[in-house]
């Protein structure tokens, strides 16, 4: 299989609306982070979020299987602390192993669906 | 003419809503890769899906033909076996000569068209 | 004045919607490309379009200034031939001094405003 | 920490919506440039505005502290001038220190939410 990505990945835009129309799992308020695992290794990811007037929270751990894909999202994660709703954030990277990453936010503030998504910005190590 | 491209991409991002609020062609929820190949010669494409929970799929095989480009809908991929709706899942696509790829979604589960784009991650090679 | 950008570029994804719900010319669907020019010389740009099933069409010419941006509309691209509607493209652009490239799409097909942008793929050289 | 980032941006599209329907200060028409300063020494940013038929603006500056993140409405902006609305521009960014940007605007001239967003291009050094 071919091999693809990087180990270290970041993501400026983080903010996690509060309020959602529709309370149904799949149209709720959310980011997430994609990640891509095509090598034949586990990906051991550690995340680090960075705030505007406090130290950095993190790292937030989690293991994506050898050829599996994990949608992350941000609106899951507890460990060690839950991210905060309706604040600026951003998100540091760092994998065991190449992937790739990709940023998505679903916002249903309003009764029409509005998404973002890039693909994440890729240390060139 | 200019040649730019590169051989191994991916996008971590894939996810096909089922429902959609209008089943005209152009209106369905979908999701897209589309493929410039400005060589002048035929690139033969393989795509594969990475899931969840199970080994991936595919390969998926096109071909995009010398200074045409492709836009292809995964909801019309059925070789070698559909691809799964309201299912988490990522692409990795190999082609047989420097191309380029940009990843859509357009949700219509609700009345207003949602849409996101971003160019896929190139491999260095 | 820091120096940026690529001499080459390309977009994958191009398709106008004929239809729009409102025809001021602010809210009309359409494509564009965003040019930046942070040099100190004209860019002398060509824009050629790659179809899926006819020969490319171009090349579409343009100035951009030294130390100014374009925000071009492909809906206002006439020579050698208007941008086809409902129709999938892509474009590749070769400019003659380094300038950096974003896409856009506002689709206003229905009432609510649907919109896409990424920066379009850069070649290494 | 792991280190990652660039010093010198582009964002080719800007332009701010002068309407929006609804005056709450979270749902404003507005557009963004997120920062990520995941070193340990503050980032002095320096922003210059480009136009399509005068000459740049700016230097506009700000600090973005070790460790921190700040997401910068161009709304806000008014040294040495505030940035026109319904009007094309574009954005080169400098950094001390090596940050990373992504861009992103919300429409809301119509009742629903529009929003794009994409890293911004990096140069090579």
């Amino acid at each position: 299989m071919e091999q693809i990505g990087r180990r270290i990945w970041a993501i400026p835009e983080g903010h996690i609306p509060s309020r959602s129309v529709n309370e149904e799992h799949a149209l709720i308020s959310h980011e997430a982070a994609s990640f891509l695992n095509a090598t034949n290794e586990v990906a051991e990811v550690a995340l680090t979020l960075f705030f505007t007037d406090r130290e950095p929270a993190g790292p937030y751990r989690v293991k994506v299987p050898a050829r599996r894909t994990l949608h992350l999202r941000f609106n899951d994660l507890t460990d060690p602390e839950p991210v905060p709703r309706d604040t600026d954030y951003a998100t540091l990277i760092a994998s065991s192993v190449p992937i790739v990453v990709q940023y998505t936010r679903q916002d249903t503030r309003h009764p029409a669906i509005a998404l973002i998504s890039t693909i994440a910005f890729a240390s060139d190590c």
